[in-house]
């Protein structure tokens, strides 16, 4: 992967005991594009430097692990409203700025392959393959009404706050 | 409150003196409502968590903690358009995505109320309560024209960005 | 400068070895102009106080590192037209709120002469002088189709995820 290739990073880190930020955890609460991709360069990076990874998606963040061929879901009219102005999935995912019915998002996408930059969905693949824990936050997905089977696979239990901040402990901690 | 409840958290936790992060500051720079529900929910965790725990409110993340009935601010004319615009106090956060004039958040807080998630009013009270240090950034409060007794009780002095980053010293730093 | 003025700031704080935060590392994914204030009022507080600051610019948070003077940018037509369509430069940076074809950030910028709040270029020249590491994100500047000689003076080479992580060992990390 080209995002990965670095001209001062010439292989596999291995963290010792003396480093403070051998981890990494990021809160994912942005559905956003760029962010979503943001998120996950630097969570697949940290892992390729070895370093314990994790991922905490909540709110529009949420959003990306769920399957992408799920469409409505939810219990009720109000989250069923919600998940369908807001089509979850990381195909989806809209740009923050000029997103022009989408045009925006794929323009993007169209540099990224042609400048061999991973796209979000193969990045989240590939995320969860280097041992990226995902971490659902349970509220949003009761709030949404989501249930585990609507999530992509590999995705860990869902978890609230405080397992985030113990996760957080010692880590270098983004919130994006 | 059911957003502090977590299958992996069973009590309090007293922080040693060799946990690097026994501190967590939230910097809360924007005003849209599920981030302050995010920044509000962290802090109130990790207070629980007997964290030290502090929120630095600036720029439009500084809107909350103008009491929810001042509506006109600021000395002139540009300041009071501004925040006429952007309607101060808790009850008057927009989400980011999908407002709708009202009607999203309006959504967001009745399936909260349903799923027995606290709403950001209730959970600002809570952390002042819990002893979250609200701390207001002296540059925004200059910038909209504000005044200490505009704003809620509870709230500390205002403070600028050195004191801001000596807070961040050692502590879980997150802006939101 | 009057934002780095602050009542419990007296003087230059020189970082001990024993102090676990003598960093501070921002990465600035934003474009909107209160974000990039934000990002470099802290960077310029942060190494006015003898810390070690560095910034990463990267997707529309890149834009700032781009000169005022140059206007279409990238090799082909799509990257032709995002750069036109976010018009680059500290300068043209927008409100992610109330932009108002441009008349809130004027607002925005005239209120903060009025109080004396250095503006972001200035800010961003000033950060540059006070030794703030500029760090361009190397895939930000393949995406946009940019190249050195777009970008502003004093900018560090292009770097990528690896050393920005690096970067961030031991210091405070802010996204932005």
């Amino acid at each position: 992967m080209d995002v990965l290739e670095d001209e001062e990073y010439t292989g596999h880190v291995e963290p010792t005991a003396e480093e403070p930020d051998k981890k990494v955890m990021i809160i994912s609460c942005s559905g956003d594009l760029e962010r979503m991709w943001a998120t996950l360069i630097i969570a697949t990076t940290a892992a390729a430097m070895g370093m314990q990874t994790s991922i905490f998606f909540t709110f529009w963040g949420f959003f990306p692990l769920v399957k992408n061929d799920v469409r409505i879901t939810g219990e009720n009219w109000m989250q069923k409203t919600l998940s369908f102005l807001n089509r979850p999935g990381t195909e989806h995912l809209k740009l923050s700025k000029m997103n022009f019915a989408g045009a925006g998002p794929a323009m993007m996408r169209k540099i990224a392959r042609d400048h061999k930059v991973a796209l979000p969905t193969e990045l989240l693949e590939t995320a969860r393959d280097m041992g990226v824990r995902l971490l659902p936050c349970q509220m949003s997905m009761d709030l949404l009404g989501l249930k585990r089977e609507d999530l992509i696979d590999g995705v860990e239990d869902p978890v609230g706050a405080t397992s985030m901040l113990l996760e957080a402990q010692g880590a270098t901690t983004l919130f994006i």
